[in-house]
């Protein structure tokens, strides 16, 4: 096991070329500007990573480079390797475990729901016993998913059914259950939070690290963040999560991946734009959250 | 205007006779109870008084009675009078101005919905003028409504139409919402949090007090957690909301409303049962519920 | 009991004042029109007669006044007394029983939903027992509500328990669902249908009448479908439910309520506008309504 | 292009080993069994073929597989290609020209859900695009994606941006909007239905034809109701559409796509069970199932 993630672990955007082809050179940009502004690791192949509009073979390439690219850096390595069909989702499980990576995720399928908790578990065995030397986390993202189940009935049943569940990815805002999570069993599940606008809310009631995309452009404003809150000093954690707040709620505003995505172009990584079924922004678009994000303080926000 | 509201604010039960009528006699008890156990105000005829369930002519004998009950204590007292039928609403709010109440509250109608934002400001304005001398909260709960609009813009929108706008009661799970209405105008809304269970989420972000049902039944409990953040002792703060999250999840799996109203009973308030739609306790699960909070602790946890 | 409902029944508009009271003197000129188009009966207080927004008191000056009107028609008449507070709900039903009507319906109450359906059946037997003399019908529209039981299960569950049960108004798309409750303990319920737009489709299942809103405004169109099915001269049944359709999609575009309110008063029924939370429409907005439902030909499709 | 699909088109289950993988081999004795009982074409790797749950591999190999034997029937053969991955749809696409098929279909991405009708346009353009020879259907199934928009508007902006569209394969239960499809543009769409248990309906507003998976078990029965509908004998048609619905509603009490390939298991065509997320019937279900259909009569029903 590799002990809980702390600090916070960027959902990382997968990198296109302008013809929409997977870029992989540009991955160790990316990997440098993340341990420079202070994340502690990157979960590739996400939400964020557009997932599930990859090919199969586009996300086994992505591990790989980022298993390379990562060696060179204290970033740990948490590869997605959740899908629709499950024979998939093990062969990917399956490559991880052949590369040099800390740990690996899956959402539930969500075309087909699970009917049942049970039924959820057995799909997470599925893939989980695929990579049995890494540590297994549940991704639980119900907006994307539709898929909700009590993710601390999940971490009981599942613990006894999955030797290597290491906790939950939890992209749910219910903090009543994930209170229940985080007192389970001793507390010995890793619980990291995916709500990065109100993480200040999940480290009150004992978060000890997130997951989350925001991380990627504006880590330096979650590090003082969580600097202020260890020295209990509420009142500057409170302004940068408001920081946080005004920048997320911006890319919202212009739709969050794509918008996202053109401001980590303009921060000089450049990772391309969407691909369907997510548009890209129209230039007014761009020219607009460029000027929000400059009026709002962003980039004096972020400079290190 | 009343200044904002702090500490906890009781979303009372309405008591009910063996025979389902009101039983306005046991509100002088259970005023005392609240204001034993340190709650410092409520909130009556909501969700938890089963608003939707009385007649007009029950919600103005329950204010008249509880603005009565109350003169000779320090709790503040906010009258819900949100109403599918907006002349009811109307009525509830001048009655309750006639009375010596602190401020009045309003949900969305539910059944017909606002299509959009500007329509619910109307609703909302045609209530807070029927009472123009009291304060008037928007009662944002979606989760029982339906209608959802972000409150940040509700605010700012409603501010020009409702001279007697203070804030919003948000019963609402969303923190990034949260922050964004807490910063608007330079803070000067008042937001008294809803969600009990995670209040120590929302004071971590800067709520300054809260309404809800559970204060009802354990208020020892939030004020030493709040005494604890207060004194930056988030290990206890945290504590003591585990064990508010535990009371509330045996509260709802034995069926929410009907499950804190029998507790209030064995608590020596005898508020009765609930009315249709909800349904009461079975005998079997009164006896498994008073069994679970007794092995909790919960009669320990909420000792004076 | 009545037989059951043949034919189309208006859901009939509530008629308004220009300050938004009560305009009970235009009823006698709506039920004359409504007898000279061909509808069979009123189905008053219901969701286009804007229930959740009248008053008791409203409700019941309703009830006597159409009870009064129809004495001199062959118009059904039955009057919806479903409301969130199931105490008023019986004084409705009552009150109804005191009156000359043919049937109450009530909805189900959707600020608290049922959590079961037996929970739904007790709150339709309340009301049904207050009007023991009365047949009763459920009125099931979840797109309202939010509360969806299967019809067959509620019909068979709740004939035990509610004597003056009679069948339901489907408001309810599901055709399935429809289909059982048709066949259902020798086809003994009636199950008006409530989805005028596609009234042909629950015609060739074995739908025999119809409860709604477009009634009110084009029954010579609905007439002439109901006699070219019945003569099995489908192309021409068809033709009349596109008519239908047609006209059906203008009012959603313009607001359905407000849109068909509006379009009574032009066939010179002053029904006034609509209440809050729903909204009347602009000027604009009336003049492209008007012109489109000329465009269309509605007015030669309605005439008589 | 192929002309409009016209009779009962089967949405083929995928047959499966006992281990979970792939059976082409029982394909030929299931495309006899369905030109035996009147079926006129097949939709394969659709829902019901759990399309999600499929490599890409598996997906190419049952379209080659079904093309082949096929070629010695008269039934009609439609692939479905649609995913999340629009690269993986493409290559599907490309494939299904490459053999004797005679359409296409696609559904819309769902992780990933298309924010704007336009979006989902281009993800249909994308997919269509490579397979330009053939016809493409739209498939619209809201309930499993997700994803609602208007296939009236939908088919207006998509045919000016898809040289090839052909229609829509319609799965959602709304028979105004499909009303508006089939007379939009002179009726030039195919608009072949999607909800077995009431293809009555939708005939008598003016399909020609149905897509969907009863027609595997059960296509005797839709012969004799459209037979009966054709010489007006509508008591007929709706006692054999009411036989589908008990039919179906069995299934659906036992969990549809397991239940039904289950039944198709008993009726000698051994297609083995489901993959998760979905989960097979237990022996106590499938004995209760066996003998309900028994009791039902289902096995006189489909007798040839």
């Amino acid at each position: 096991m590799i002990g809980k993630l702390t600090g916070f672990i960027a959902a990382t955007h997968t990198p296109f070329l302008a013809n929409g082809e997977l870029n992989l050179s540009v991955i160790e940009k990316q990997a440098a500007h993340l341990e420079a502004t202070g994340v502690s690791g990157v979960f590739i192949c996400g939400t964020t990573g557009e997932c599930h509009s990859l090919t199969l073979q586009e996300r086994m390439d992505l591990a790989e480079r980022w298993s390379a690219v990562r060696r060179g850096t204290n970033l740990k390595l948490i590869v997605h390797v959740g899908a629709n069909c499950l024979t998939e989702s093990r062969q990917l499980a399956a490559h991880a475990q052949s590369l040099d990576v800390d740990a690996i995720a899956a959402i539930s399928p969500s075309y087909f729901k699970p009917k049942s908790l049970q039924a959820l578990i057995e799909c997470s065995a599925e893939v989980a016993a695929a990579s049995p030397a890494l540590p297994f986390y549940f991704y639980d993202i119900p907006s994307m998913t539709g898929v909700n189940f009590p993710m601390s009935d999940y971490l009981e049943k599942a613990a006894v059914r999955i030797p290597n569940l290491a906790g939950v990815k939890f992209s749910n805002p219910d903090l009543m259950e994930y209170q229940k999570c985080l007192h389970l069993a001793n507390s010995k599940f890793d619980m990291p939070w995916g709500t990065d606008e109100y993480i200040l809310s999940a480290l009150a009631v004992g978060a000890i690290g997130g997951v989350g995309s925001s991380y990627n452009l504006a880590a330096p404003i979650y590090r003082r963040l969580l600097s202020a809150f260890q020295r209990v000093d509420l009142k500057s954690a409170q302004a940068e999560q408001y920081r946080s707040v005004q920048i997320i709620d911006l890319m919202i505003q212009h739709g969050y991946l794509a918008a996202s995505k053109f401001a980590m172009n303009q921060l000089g990584i450049d990772l391309g734009g969407v691909r369907l079924p997510l548009t890209n922004l129209e230039e007014t678009q761009k020219r607009s959250l460029q000027l929000s994000l400059q009026t709002l303080g962003f980039y004096d926000w972020i400079a290190l």
